[in-house]
């Protein structure tokens, strides 16, 4: 069963390594555990329903409970502690796009406030339902799933909105072929949702950001449905299907997605390969990058997430070696682990792993063969479990990210990492921070900070220590060239930075557009746009 | 110097061969030359101005003149015939953004209406001044032109709006890069034309359309500038690039363009491969998409095209040879002409033709090296000038496209094609028609349909003869899953279309947009979205 209180099924559990609780004894001292709340003792705090009673609406407290908070650290401290503050009145469970249409009507007649739910994954507070004197209903798309069409010679796969990673790709690869959208969050976000946040996925080098896989679709809006042709290209105006990208929930409800599919690779291999500074690890990425070397994946680790990696792997003694052999070829301390993938026919991959492989290694490059690469492939989707080990460890861990031009990357890393470094020095707190660039473009790279600290002695002081350094970094990021989201979407937490990024103009051409689609207010409001 | 009625410069003249005349005699008839008029006799039209006087306004009347028209069919009738019947009232050589500024309030204090020009290469009536009662500044950006700024780490330059491709690419290849945007256009078309009209190059294949060109830039609106900062990717928020791209000048005046630029390749060739028919030439192009081989160019002409080329190519002798070893090696009547191209290192280019002549030989491709590849590259910006060849021989030639997806690509081309073969059928007269795909992509492809005919015994009949044409392919595109534009844009030709491919509410998004950045309807009226 999928955990009330935290991230993914309760059947998977991802301890910390014995070592690994060390090294982080080390660096930001002993664990502070706090003490969880019960699901009984929320459900006793859920509040009677504003809802009129509807068919399709459920006002049972557990749904409420299970949809009130999405996977954003403030969200993990509310569940934790069971202090939710505010539980939708009610969720749907729509099962076509007129269920969606009756719903709407429905929420316009009786002043009801709409949030769209995909996986509830959302990590920037897209989904929490705001106190106020209108009552909330949480539209979940969850029986919305289905792959509805196939056309194997466009190859373009029509699905329900609710349909998350797994969904996607096994409805997909029961007919061969494959989306190839693997963000972090994959077991359970939906495509809906990552089209209405502007997901990335891990292969996204291969396949494209969901930018780029939407080819279009439906959303449903208080005026009717806006259908979205789909087209290879188009000159004719403006592309709509951009507008649709990152909305957020606010312009209306996706109630249908076509995605831009591919037939499943004869192969696929991922590698490591350790560059022995960052120096020469940047210039060999953006080398790889702007080379165009057909990767499907890249990843990135500066030195210090090389090293907690290396540390939280939990076999020493195989590190200790492959640590041996490393310095014998030149990397020691400073080494960068990257860990990259190719994808696509024999003949293709070969080239290209021995493009890569040929260039990296004029940039210092020690290659290691697929060991690492077979364990992150392992790994990919475990991440975001390892917030319930270090949690039970004592520890607090959130991350945040940005993308910027190549020009940028280093300086903008370095200032990041020393505003969440250095956060909570006031208080004599140390912050374990570390980086990898994830996405890579000719123009520039995704930029991905870790940072582990201490909860303190209570829920605020954890909220509050949280509150410091997201702020401080943020305000790096946004003053500093970089987007204020290049993957996890903006929602409510990113949403008082959004202005220095799009400028005033451009926050009013997205409030006229907000205006247009919903001039009431009903839809996710405080999301994307500060109200 | 530039003609005033027609294509390009004066120096260059493209005419048809002999047996081209032939050719076309026995398809369509024997040529009807119609009389042109003077410069002179235009200038005697050209009303008073007007404007007040404005420093940087020039009312002459040969600008005028120069500025009234672009190069669509009905431009090109106009200006031969004489028949301009509006003009603007002047003409405006900004020098900067702030000079934009001001013509852009000056236009607002004096209730003038502001026409954005780049290169005046529009084909769908884009710039054509409409008779009004408020007057009409057209506001050329050809002082503009300059890079500004290069940003050799993240391949990012940065162009005044009115940079044209030679501009543009000489400025870059002295530094030893390349923008790689090469629509066929490109002598006379710029940089924020391409931005604005959503621009898509030969080798948009390698380089991307501008779309993915187009890094982020400056719009100046009514209330001032929209800044689109340059980032990698981003998941904040909707894309207010793409709001711009495709605006075609009603949002607001592009007055800076910055761009993704790549370094300049090792090696680049064009080959030709023929194809025995149409539907393996089909099949075959699709497989190459959709197996992502790395070409840089393609372009398919099916046998009508093919056919066509071979007789207007001017070398009978060397035509009959080729046909001769065509057709031993099995490509006969019917024979599909593909074009492509490779673009890299060596080591990548190396691969990709292997990869693409295995590719085609399983679809009964016929190699012929390069020598007609070269053909294509050193002819690929003449056709445009071929309309002069053509006129002087009594024949009026005009082309139209569009994309859809490859499920629908045939059925699309045969509908377009038969809409204007028959389309003068009822007065007797036959159309030559024939057609090539040159922008493929894995979900589809672009159709690029070329159409000779007679003009008749007057341009009064030839505009007619011309707009059943337009209006009867114009609806078999728009209601067969067609984008009504790929690479023209939609100016007012292709506006009364536009409606069933954005939907009455995607229709309202547009209209909603144009009414926040231009309540007054001062910018481009009519164009994009009807009155």
């Amino acid at each position: 069963m999928r955990r009330w209180n935290g991230w993914g099924d309760e059947s998977t559990v991802v301890e910390l390594p014995a070592n690994g609780t060390d090294f982080l004894a080390q660096r930001v001292g002993a664990g502070q555990r706090l003490d969880d709340a019960t699901l009984a003792q929320v459900l006793a705090q859920v509040p009677p329903s504003r809802l009129p009673p509807h068919v399709l609406v459920s006002q049972d407290a557990e749904e409420r409970v299970r949809h009130a908070r999405g996977q954003s650290l403030p969200d993990w401290l509310a569940m934790r502690e069971g202090r939710f503050e505010v539980f939708p009145d009610g969720v749907a469970y729509p099962e076509t796009a007129e269920d969606i249409r009756q719903l709407m009507a429905w929420a316009k007649k009786h002043d009801v406030v709409l949030i769209p739910y995909g996986g509830g994954t959302s990590v920037a507070g897209h989904i929490n339902p705001q106190a106020g004197e209108r009552p909330v209903l949480t539209l979940s798309l969850e029986r919305m799933s289905r792959l509805l069409d196939l056309d194997e010679q466009s190859l373009i796969a029509t699905f329900g909105p609710g349909a998350n990673g797994p969904q996607v790709e096994s409805q997909l690869r029961a007919r061969g072929y494959t989306l190839g959208h693997f963000p972090q969050s994959w077991e359970l976000s939906t495509i809906g949702g990552w089209v209405a946040s502007r997901s990335s996925g891990q292969q996204s080098l291969r396949y494209g950001r969901i930018e780029q896989l939407f080819a279009g679709g439906t959303l449903e809006t208080f005026d009717g449905p806006l259908e979205l042709p789909t087209f290879p290209a188009s000159a004719a105006g403006p592309d709509l299907r951009e507008v649709v990208l990152g909305s957020e929930g606010r312009f209306g409800v996706i109630s249908e997605v076509r995605v831009r599919v591919t037939r499943l690779a004869d192969q696929e291999s991922f590698y490591a390969v350790f560059l022995p500074s960052w120096e020469q690890a940047l210039a060999g990425i953006r080398a790889l990058a702007q080379a165009r070397v057909p990767l499907s994946m890249l990843r990135l680790s500066n030195a210090i997430e090389t090293e907690t990696q290396l540390a939280l792997a939990g076999h020493p003694e195989q590190i200790a070696l492959l640590e041996k052999y490393l310095a014998f070829r030149g990397a020691r301390t400073g080494k960068c682990m990257l860990t990259f993938g190719v994808t696509g026919n024999r003949q293709q991959n070969a080239v290209s792993l021995r493009q890569a492989k040929k260039l990296l290694k004029g940039f210092g490059g020690v290659f290691t063969g697929t060991l690492l690469g077979k364990k992150w492939a392992e790994n990919r989707f475990r991440f975001p479990y390892l917030r319930h080990g270090l949690w039970d460890a004592g520890y607090v861990v959130d991350t945040l990210e940005t993308a910027t031009d190549w020009i940028n990357v280093d300086t903008l890393l370095n200032k990041v990492e020393a505003s969440l470094r250095e956060g909570l020095a006031e208080e004599g707190e140390r912050v374990h921070v570390f980086t990898h660039l994830s996405h890579v473009y000719g123009e520039g790279s995704s930029i991905y900070t870790t940072y582990v600290f201490r909860p303190g002695a209570s829920y605020e002081q954890a909220l509050q220590r949280w509150s410091r350094l997201k702020r401080a970094a943020s305000e790096v990021i946004a003053h500093n060239r970089g987007t204020i989201s290049h993957q996890h979407g903006v929602g409510r937490d990113h949403a008082p930075w959004l202005p220095v990024e799009k400028g005033e103009r451009g926050m009013a051409v997205l409030k006229a557009l907000a205006g247009h689609f919903d001039p009431e207010g009903r839809l996710a409001p405080g999301v994307l746009i500060q109200d």
